[in-house]
């Protein structure tokens, strides 16, 4: 049997749980050998619960640790540029949820510094990994659709997060639709070259007086000239929203949302099914398992992660861009804020 | 019984042939008593086909025949302006095909022609009485999904016109996109206060060296904070593409193609069913009935048409807009065209 | 211009009217020169509405005037048998509502009368001209399913109709279902050699006291080894379920009900649509239009009809054979009807 | 925390290593403390891949030690009865597969010394556990569609098992039928009073020849009035076909397959979607972890578990009244068989 890959879990919150959980049951290539959160006690548990033998408050621990191949980096945004720096220099392969940082400088230092180290990196964009974009993915690339024209984005969530969050999220487009300038450069394979942006407050004021929007359009225009948009909402009373549709010139490409069960009821008044799966918990669970695995196999085999570091860095740029495009009421392009 | 509505009909092309079929087997309570057209033959024919007892080559014979009561105006675009103009003149209601005319002066001197006659003025927006719309329509104004917030309509056709039509044809926004920017006041009850286009030729080249698009992405911003998006292509292999999102603080409503047949298909390698309605005579042609039912109704009853000449003025306001949009790179807001 | 096939058409209730406009309006090959109805009132004002010259109380005058080359009997279906061997004697082709009878020495006998007259019979079975049933058979005859193995058919009504109508249907399976084994043996393409019936009263027991079922599931083996059911309800709270399935050796179709818009609404509670088309005027309007245009072409152009007498013959027979199967509680063979 | 559930697996066949995994990896409330196989070497594998302490060849070993407080009963079906009578006797709690025993008497003599030991028995029908047909059984449960009148269900294999299996599978009725007739009782909450049979050989005559059949419809009489059909057939070359349809007084209730995904492709000859999941690892694959997770439960509460001895009794009833019916071409009373 092959030798196991040793992972430190670096936040024991909700997704660094998540995360530990399936590396200790789901995917048998993998051991957690350690935990870390600053809230010791929430490492503890998670430590318990997954019987994992080494539990820290600071992650130097397992970056120290010779027992520990790869780290997955799960803590909070502002620390994740510093823990990719210091644990490439410690060679440990790293894993690490989105986004990278807000701060370009930081980013470009964590890459060099992955580069450097030769270590692989993975970003967290686990709808990659989901069956429904992929497919979408599979098609676009092998020429099913022809040459994609329009990409059409629609990621909406059940409600708001708590304004307390909002204030320190980065915004909507750093935040929010982050995933979706991720999944509209891997689907249409092709770098974002101009957005236009639309925002407002329509659900709740106080996104609005913490100085960010809770609906959103973005259109966008793409190296090899496909047009797209991208709409968003922080809540949808019926639950997650997450569909795409490509349309090329050899077809068109739709998902639509996932559901937990088929059941269809035709009674006195109307045709009517159960709501689609309520959140990214229910609705992309598998698609964290499958990026998990990958990762797992990309450090067993020497393999590049499908998802590198110049994919953690594009989105922030185009969602930097977005930004721009509302505050300055013009189309914006993405070469603008590289530049800076 | 009521006395029938004597209808005349202008331009017997193939809409004009539509109309008049309608008008003499479907709606019992018109009678279309004369059709003309530039080329007298087809005008012949369509008499023969409908039993139409008076042709003309000249519109003005019907014009000046007290025997009708209402004319429907199908003839080239650059003629509905003037005729309309006459055809107030002489206490004639109108029916009119969209658009009223590219010029805006000559749209508000007709309007104006209107305005003083009296007459009643239905503009030919079909859509509007289609079953799929309609009910989208119904939810919103019934408050069924609350406050609207995010709007999206696609339309494509399953190829484009002759070339020499593109030229004519004052281009994708005037010629095509204007049916949905029609269908965006329509649905959500608000004027278009701003736009944001983003163009390209993905289709045919020559559709480009014509001076047009064949692809196109409007970005919209209501006047009640809605946003929304439009996308239209000239070619969608798989036939006629047209549907529309609402979505509000209290639920979506999205409305999908009309299907020949409800057969599906599941095979050894895919589960399939046939194409949509391939083209708008096909997908849209209750609504031809029903606009015209209804607007029968309207004269005969002394009520408002409703699809008025400021709802024929407002979607060639919007294209102007989402031309100048894309030529100046910059959002355009609807007023800089009105104040033209 | 070829001639007009010339049209009586004998009955003038819901279906003789309805069968009256598609004559007069959406068939141009066809002219109806008069109506008949043993209540004159009702013959008078189809003719009104329908501008059709001749009225009459008496049928005979219909089958006696040289001005008529084809009859549509819409009258009460114990008059049907009888009026076709007149009509055929007087050399008129015939369109007749289903069924022809429900005592088969009076089918045999007009079946023979049309036999020696030569002249062209078809019968009412409409259905086969709606568009999902007919693609499911233009399916399974180009062997899209491969050699067919189980048929499922779904037919329930809206509502029962009135006691009094019960009384006098002929039951369940010669009222109803009668439709659904047309739809077998045109679907399969073979002959229903044996059934074994479950019925019982579910939605109303003044349907039981009129000795009669209202809920009735019949399991069919045909000729070639097929297995099927067939189920019908006469109360579908959710409107007209209609329905069929066809299970083969290269795939299945499946059909679903047609519904009057495709408006989807997602809210807070429930993913929800519109109750399909309500029942057979608004269901299968469109395949009345096609079985009339069908008779007259077959008429016109000397063409056998596609829905014979022969088709008019077989359901009657499976019908009584599947109140037989209830009635003696065993599977009975069709043949030990036909022998009777 | 509360004391785990010890387990022993026997058999370690395909369904005995999913419920080890499960039971090993998603069931926290367990730990499988011994797995036993006549193959000793597939149950090493089995303990080796899962980390189960103790390994044997026979059973017995599970049921003496005083380690283990269930087994799961994963052996050849003619192991079933004999086993549950062991463990029974050593006041072990049960899971058994289904079904118990196609013989009657030792079905009842199993659950005999169930009953007199005291212990949980849990039969193996893991569909009721899918969240499909849970989702219909809560609607009939709740009333949501009124009385229920009619029961469809629909339940074909992608293709047949060896003819080697089929000799000794207890035939379609016993052996794939019997899940449709558990589903049924179900679903319906009534017992089967009388079924009618039509069987044929329509996929491969080997299996006729080995005296079974491939392709059966089956009509079901309940206690409480319900009619029902159930069609089967080995081979769905689309993939695994499992659906249901429950139609009542107040509504009806539909489920369709479950899919890979939702993307659906709109090309050039058709709209077409991936294939259904194809067999019942990936279709059923939650529903087995569901009825583990709820015995465990059971067992640890002290609760009785939701499929019990009878459930697994019935449905062999009524899958050898199922092919008496065949046998002597008549419906044939469920009664008949339990009194043999």
């Amino acid at each position: 049997m092959k030798k196991k890959i040793r992972v430190g879990v670096i936040g024991t919150g909700r997704i660094g749980r998540l995360h530990t959980e399936h590396l200790a049951f789901r995917i048998p290539e993998a051991a957690v050998v350690a935990v870390s959160d600053v809230v010791k006690a929430a490492a503890e548990k998670c430590a318990a619960d997954f019987n994992v033998p080494i539990v820290a408050a600071d992650y130097r621990v397992l970056l120290d640790s010779p027992e520990i191949d790869a780290v997955v980096i799960c803590s909070s945004t502002d620390t994740h540029a510093q823990i990719i720096v210091e644990a490439a220099a410690r060679g440990k392969h790293i894993f690490c949820e989105k986004p990278i940082s807000h701060d370009l400088p930081a980013i470009d230092k964590s890459l060099e510094a992955v580069r450097r180290a030769g270590v692989k990196l993975q970003i967290g964009f686990n709808r990659r990994f989901d069956s429904n974009y992929r497919r979408v993915w599979e098609w676009v690339r092998e020429g099913k659709l022809g040459d994609p024209h329009i990409l059409r984005i629609t990621s909406r969530d059940p409600s708001p997060p708590p304004i307390d969050y909002v204030r320190v999220s980065g915004g909507i487009f750093l935040d929010m639709m982050i995933h979706d300038f991720d999944m509209a450069r891997f689907l249409i394979g092709s770098e974002v070259e101009e957005v236009y942006t639309m925002a407002a407050v329509r659900v709740d004021p106080a996104i609005g007086r913490a100085g960010d929007f809770d609906t959103a359009v973005v259109a966008l225009k793409f190296e090899n000239g496909v047009l797209g948009t991208i709409d968003n909402s922080r809540k949808a009373v019926f639950g997650y929203d997450q569909r795409v549709e490509v349309f090329g010139s050899k077809g068109m490409v739709q998902t639509s949302n996932n559901t937990p069960n088929t059941a269809k009821f035709s009674g006195p008044d109307v045709v009517s099914e159960d709501l689609p799966l309520n959140f990214f918990m229910e609705r992309y669970i598998d698609s964290y398992v499958r990026e998990m695995k990958e990762f797992i196999g990309c450090v067993s085999e020497g393999r590049e992660p499908p998802v590198t570091g110049i994919d953690g860095r594009m989105p922030v740029l185009i969602g930097k861009a977005a930004r721009l495009s509302y505050d300055q009421h013009r189309p914006v392009r993405v070469a603008e804020i590289a530049g800076s």
